[in-house]
């Protein structure tokens, strides 16, 4: 069981890391090493004061650096739900399940509508994780849609389960995958269905699928957390970065605009020391309860 | 006429002046060369994501270099008051007179409580600024109080004009003040009077006087902009940084805790991006009923 967990590696989870480890507490923090793909397509950087002038990828390294001189390591894992327990929350990965007492979530500003069909079916046959869901589809049809190359890995893993696997690439680039996976570059248009999927529909034809797998970097924060409470791609928070749902906080683009670096740095400080003084509370209840 | 005044030269006025060069706006940027006291004490900042590890001196060189790459220069002033006209600010300063459209506040916290009758008497015999109403008191009798060694040249200026100057430092040093000051090292207790100041009262004595200077860094918000809302010593804002005054924002340790400087940092992005849509705003407004 962490003390907090801390969901995405752009400069509102760093910022959230850092000050959360100077406190003293131990942290689970997911997301890539390549931190964000915002961050690393900034050509120029001007208003990060202190930093005159900087690009991108300069204040990625800068960032990274700052993490390796605090002893602090990024799990590279996708978180796909968080679930409010009470008094702890369960952190879902493709690779994992894991536990924390407190949440910060920094998973950015999710670009692009979500497919029709997908909110309303999701956990009634779309999943957002081949890991954890794949067993769900022995012999079975499944249809992956994949918005990075690095998707197509899960794909070929599906169609070592699955009977048959569909994978529609949301990018432009060769796609290498194993034989039995079936690539059609067509867009999806909506997953269709009853109580539970039952095909998909692309521009000009539609298919037959038990399962429709929906894989790219973020997930709409209130299909990541249910019960969060949300503006549209947005998280609700207060003056401290508090949710609605206690122990939880969010930081960064992900509470909504201007989407800017310097911002989201200083909301993970913000978020990270209202977990602590969560924490702080937490413990001294449960010491009152033993007494 | 400035598109926008900035009050502060910590890590907060100095981030909402970087943004609001970057949108091409006109600032006026008052406040101390030297930053902040704070930072200037602060021995080790370890969580100002970039910049692993730095003193607080260091943190100001590396904030004041980000100045002038950028040609932002400081109008080392202390600003007294701010009055909200309707469609523009009125900034008074110890110095001079300024007008903008839109104002930052990010002076900081105010340490230390106002002295009993202080707040009560403003505008009535108490006043925070010597260049301002030196000449009502011409021939009268006056006490200054200075909170540090840089006040003594203020009590020297009323000593001009004024019949009789009683000086109250509130700090410990050589106090090095023209022959007609009377210095006299006493912790002051309550500003006493009437309709108007009549005296003070110090431990043990009375002092007979017609006005009371009280010569300090900061000023607390709801004395520094009369109508701003505030909670004790912190102004309120919402997430875009915005008072209850129209074109009036804050950010930083003045909006409350937590104290820490990326957090004031990431505020003053915001508190400038607010201020450059307040403009934009304003603008349109006038266009449209030029038309």
């Amino acid at each position: 069981m962490y003390d907090i967990a801390i969901l995405g590696t752009g400069p509102a989870g760093i910022s959230a890391a850092i000050t959360s480890k100077i406190r003293n507490k131990s942290i689970l923090f997911i997301g890539s090493r390549k931190l964000s793909d915002k961050i690393n397509k900034a050509h120029q950087i001007q208003n990060y004061p202190g930093i005159p002038d900087i690009t991108g990828v300069e204040l990625a390294e800068k960032l990274l650096e700052h993490l390796e001189c605090m002893n602090i390591s990024i799990n590279e894992e996708r978180a796909v739900a968080v679930y409010a327990m009470g008094n702890y929350f369960g952190i879902q990965t493709d690779k994992d399940m894991y536990e924390a007492h407190a949440v910060i979530l920094a998973t950015g500003i999710l670009h692009g509508k979500a497919i029709s069909g997908e909110k309303e079916f999701l956990g009634r046959g779309v999943s957002y994780c081949a890991t954890c869901d794949a067993s769900l589809y022995k012999n079975k049809t499944v249809a992956v849609i994949g918005y990075q190359p690095e998707y197509e890995a899960e794909a070929d893993f599906l169609a070592e389960i699955a009977e048959k696997v569909y994978y529609f690439p949301m990018y432009h680039a060769d796609i290498r995958v194993s034989e039995k996976v079936i690539v059609r570059k067509e867009a999806v248009i909506e997953i269709v269905g009853d109580n539970k999927v039952t095909g998909l529909k692309t521009t000009g034809k539609s298919y037959e699928t038990d399962g429709v797998f929906v894989l790219r970097d973020s997930i709409a924060p209130d299909r990541l957390v249910p019960g969060v409470t949300t503006d549209r791609n947005h998280i609700l928070v207060n003056m401290q970065m508090e949710t609605n749902i206690p122990g939880c906080f969010a930081c960064g683009d992900i509470t909504g605009k201007p989407y800017q670096y310097i911002k989201a740095a200083g909301q993970g400080n913000v978020a990270a020391l209202s977990a602590v003084n969560y924490l702080d509370k937490i413990n001294r209840h449960d010491k009152e309860k033993e007494m």
